[in-house]
């Protein structure tokens, strides 16, 4: 649907990037997303009001993050339910502008009014060099795949709750953050966007396998996953209430880490930019490949499926 | 709630105006606005989804308008109740994409999601030259009030739909297009303000006596009103269905005509540039007095007072 708008002769990152993008003059792009929360579909059990606020804040801020835009300015455009308590109201107001704190940017303005649903939508703003941006498109053949933290958290929280294995209030620490309080890598992203050696980015918000798969297609190029990083939260969940670490780590979502492609002679110069926080997981490979995970002498196909919403 | 929300260093037009602003360089400012729809309660009957769509652009624009800003960019947050037919959804691309070309910018992107009810938020983005940018704040006891058009015919369709005295497709023309197919004051807005003519302004969206309120609040002054332009169709509708003409012009709403504070002795230039659009409606008076109407020798208070939403 969103390709129906269109495009124009001013709008130079395209529909299907993390963000949008405009030219202004000198060389500047003002980079653009907006992103949403809906109650009835984004919000786990457990979820405080104001997590549910701050996580769309940090849902918007990683798409900055993965294009190594740091967010100038936000706007709030709010529904609210008739049901919704003041007490409901201040702590969506404060998940918002603690949010924004974190992250270091105002929240200027927006506007409000009753829905019957929780709507939660997020406006940011930002500039940068346009020689700079990181596009999900230039990844090119030889390229190290690498990947900002581990995965598979926010999906063994999110399965804990939904599948009644474990109550929200007794979830362990690591499946709580990563389900109620995620963070987004800005700085990391700001910091290898000055680099030179990232070549492509996305950030893993619709899950590693989904976000592998976008990557590629932009890039038209394969990716061969040859190590999965998968939490240790993750993996203890997994063994004891029976599910697959793999699977919860390759087809979650929700989970803000960042998944950058970068030169290899340049690997050692992101790694430290990122401060040692740049975990290589594969390369890149010819589109004919598809995408592949090759572990352990195996070789099989990743495929392109992630989490849907948070109903059960 | 938006108070709440903090201000910042970089912050140049505060909450309270029509649009938020934020210092560039150069003395260039970035100008965003956020403005939503929710068709629970702001669509009223009769108007189709391609209209209401449409109108979310006119809302947003209207208030860069205001301004005299260009919108330069805008994305679009959709939530999309299921019970929604395809061919609904086709009509708000059509109607977002339609108004997005009437007003000359491109809409970059956004974010669908399911949601209870329909909404449609849209945010846009704008680029003005510091010094030229119009507030609500800058009128001066002494300048002429103008208006960029006559009023009443939104609100008296409202009413007559509303209270059934016309079904939605016999409205008379006049009132149903300022219904279903308002238009903001784009290319008036942006000519205003590069004449050095004008004050302060303000779109009328809340109303005229509500937006005179805010104008006259934000720039600590009060208005005396000798004349208030009622619409033709307006008072016919008042005359055949026993309304009061004057309350539908002063106390109606989403009626998107500028309300512009202009320096006495440039008010030729203004109305040149304005291409003899602008009908002087009072002057600007001291704050003590208020906001009065003074006509055929009867001096009236005008109360802060609009109309809600769309719900009878």
């Amino acid at each position: 649907m969103e390709r129906s708008f269109g495009t124009s002769e001013r709008d130079v990152v395209g529909f299907g990037d993390d963000v949008s993008a405009i030219n202004l003059n000198n060389n500047r792009l003002a980079v653009l997303k907006t992103d949403m929360l809906v109650g009835s579909t984004d919000v786990p059990m457990g979820m405080s009001m104001r997590q549910a606020a701050r996580k769309t804040v940090v849902a918007n801020v990683s798409d900055f993050a993965a294009k190594g835009v740091s967010p100038y300015a936000g706007l709030v455009a709010l529904g609210l339910p008739a049901k919704l308590s003041e007490r409901d109201v201040r702590q969506i107001a404060n998940g918002l502008s603690g949010g924004a704190k974190e992250y270091g940017f105002p929240l200027l303005g927006g506007d409000t009014g009753e829905s019957k649903d929780l709507v939660i939508a997020i406006s940011l703003f930002g500039l940068i060099d346009r020689r700079r941006i990181i596009l999900r498109s230039g990844a090119k053949i030889g390229d190290i795949v690498t990947v900002t933290g581990d995965f598979g958290s926010a999906s063994a929280g999110l399965r804990a709750v939904l599948d009644r294995k474990i109550r929200p209030n007794k979830l362990p620490r690591g499946l709580a953050r990563a389900l109620y309080h995620p963070k987004a890598e800005l700085d990391i992203g700001i910091s290898l966007a000055t680099t030179g050696a990232i070549t492509a980015s996305i950030d893993s918000s619709d899950g590693l396998a989904c976000s592998l798969h976008e990557l590629s297609e932009m890039s038209d190029v394969g990716i061969r996953v040859t190590d999965v990083p998968v939490s240790r939260a993750a993996r203890d969940f997994a063994a004891r209430y029976g599910y697959d670490a793999l699977d919860l780590a390759l087809y979650g979502g929700e989970e803000y880490r960042l998944i950058v492609t970068v030169k290899r002679r340049l690997l050692r110069a992101a790694q430290s930019a990122a401060h040692g926080r740049l975990k290589p997981i594969g390369v890149v490979t010819k589109r004919t490949e598809g995408i592949r995970l090759s572990r352990d002498g195996k070789d099989t196909k990743v495929e392109m499926k992630g989490w849907e919403h948070f109903r059960s």
